[in-house]
């Protein structure tokens, strides 16, 4: 289909380590949202993961600074390099107000979302990945887009029961955030799809 | 004042048929909060116009992947075309909401926001078909600027008289978000003339 | 390190006045959130700065279509002005719930958030008067981000307490919002110093 010409092959290795690190907090996330889980350890251990990604960023922005032929537009690295580091920050974000909220154990649809996430995650690792050769990209991006809708539905009804069964507004004030901080992170990992759509559209 | 080059016309069609959808979905939307509306009815046109928006992007995306010369950036039409999809998915959101949360009968103001609304969307309409030619476009983008402005004043009011008068949280944590999704709708209105601007700035 | 051609110093002068009504907000804002602070009338105030804002935005549009060589890409121009802006309507905002919410004297952490705003608009102004020469801009760049770290720490300790000591459902909600657009207006400082970066990424 198109392959970009790879002048600097570290580039496209550093997106993917930034894409592993995302997949790796959505999994302690998941984690962190079963049975029996040690929420505020693996909340400790989500934040050690965002601050390996701000540094993963940092260093990559000064690579970028120091070479002179870069494989795709500075800009489209700059933009893909946050978007991924955006997710990160959700998912850290998710984490941080179970343990604000003090909810205890995460509802089933809270649940459902944080394992939707990971699969979404694991298919931007894989798209970053294809990037450098381009073959399945649009595979992933689509499949990215697909797990955005099922998280979209299952959203909607989470939101639906909450204000038809939480008699308590402060719980489901907590609750109405952690879903839509849930599915803020999902619609992020699409956001990560289209940019990468953008950078295989502008090589095509 | 200045042309764009008609190298393939479609796609300028294509972007009036995609606000043409948003438009007819804020004329539902605008209805959906009328007297005597059937609410769940109507949310679900809405949401059958959201889908076929989303068919719109998709095979706008295809054409864009199997032409060689466009009229414009092929990241202006990108852009521009996912801008349009937020505004009918916010309107979705609002529909959606208002059969959720279950609050019957539309309050006055957002009465007032859904018909800015369609107003916003005509201009949305208007600035899209002009964008071929470049004559009123940029009127057409002060206008939707103007009408956000009015929402914003309405929203405003809105929500002080909401936290003045409601004593129940839940059904005002319901109101205000109605109230934030509909001003949301007419931003994105604003987006949508801010990347046609930045389109009319660049061919100029 | 870098160098932009000043080939029409006029738009980086008023980058410079926009940043400086942008910092000049801030300081009212936090003005309003101290002790025997005149509220309506600051809110008054700012809001007038707002409306200063928006139009320098304007001319400054006007001055760009009338301008045929411009020292940075014309998008770049409307990027920067277009954050510069969104931190304004931000801080607006802020001041505005204030009012409406009718809340009384600001929190200790409201305070500090309000304080650590000056203080980000004040290395805004900086960046961009250093963005015609471009020695340090990167430095403040830096330092945007460091204050939005800070804000973020702060913010987040301030929401457990809320939900930890807050009793009534409808004061939590203002609190909340309040502290989220205050954190915002950080995070839109940390925006306009994401497009400064990108700017100098492209013309390094």
């Amino acid at each position: 289909m198109f392959r970009l010409i790879p002048k600097e092959e570290k580039f496209f290795d550093m997106f993917v380590h930034m894409a592993e690190n995302a997949h790796e907090s959505s999994k302690l996330l998941k984690a962190l949202m079963g049975p029996d889980a040690d929420v505020p350890n693996l909340a400790e251990s989500i934040k050690a993961l965002e601050h390996k990604g701000d540094r993963m960023t940092h260093d990559l922005f000064v690579k970028l600074n120091r070479t002179f032929v870069v494989p795709i537009d500075r800009e489209d690295i700059y933009r893909l390099s946050s978007c991924i580091d955006d997710v990160i920050d959700l998912i850290e974000s998710v984490a941080r107000r179970m343990v604000l909220f003090k909810v205890g154990r995460a509802s089933e649809p809270a649940q459902q979302l944080a394992h939707l996430l990971t699969r979404s995650t694991s298919e931007v690792v894989a798209a970053v990945s294809e990037l450098k050769n381009g073959l399945t990209v649009m595979e992933h991006c689509i499949e990215i887009n697909r797990l955005e809708d099922e998280a979209d539905h299952i959203y909607h009804l989470a939101l639906g029961q909450l204000f038809d069964e939480e008699k308590d507004p402060i719980s489901l004030i907590k609750w109405k955030e952690i879903y839509e901080t849930l599915e803020t992170s999902l619609d992020k990992c699409e956001d990560v799809a289209n940019v990468i759509e953008s950078i295989v559209l502008k090589n095509a």
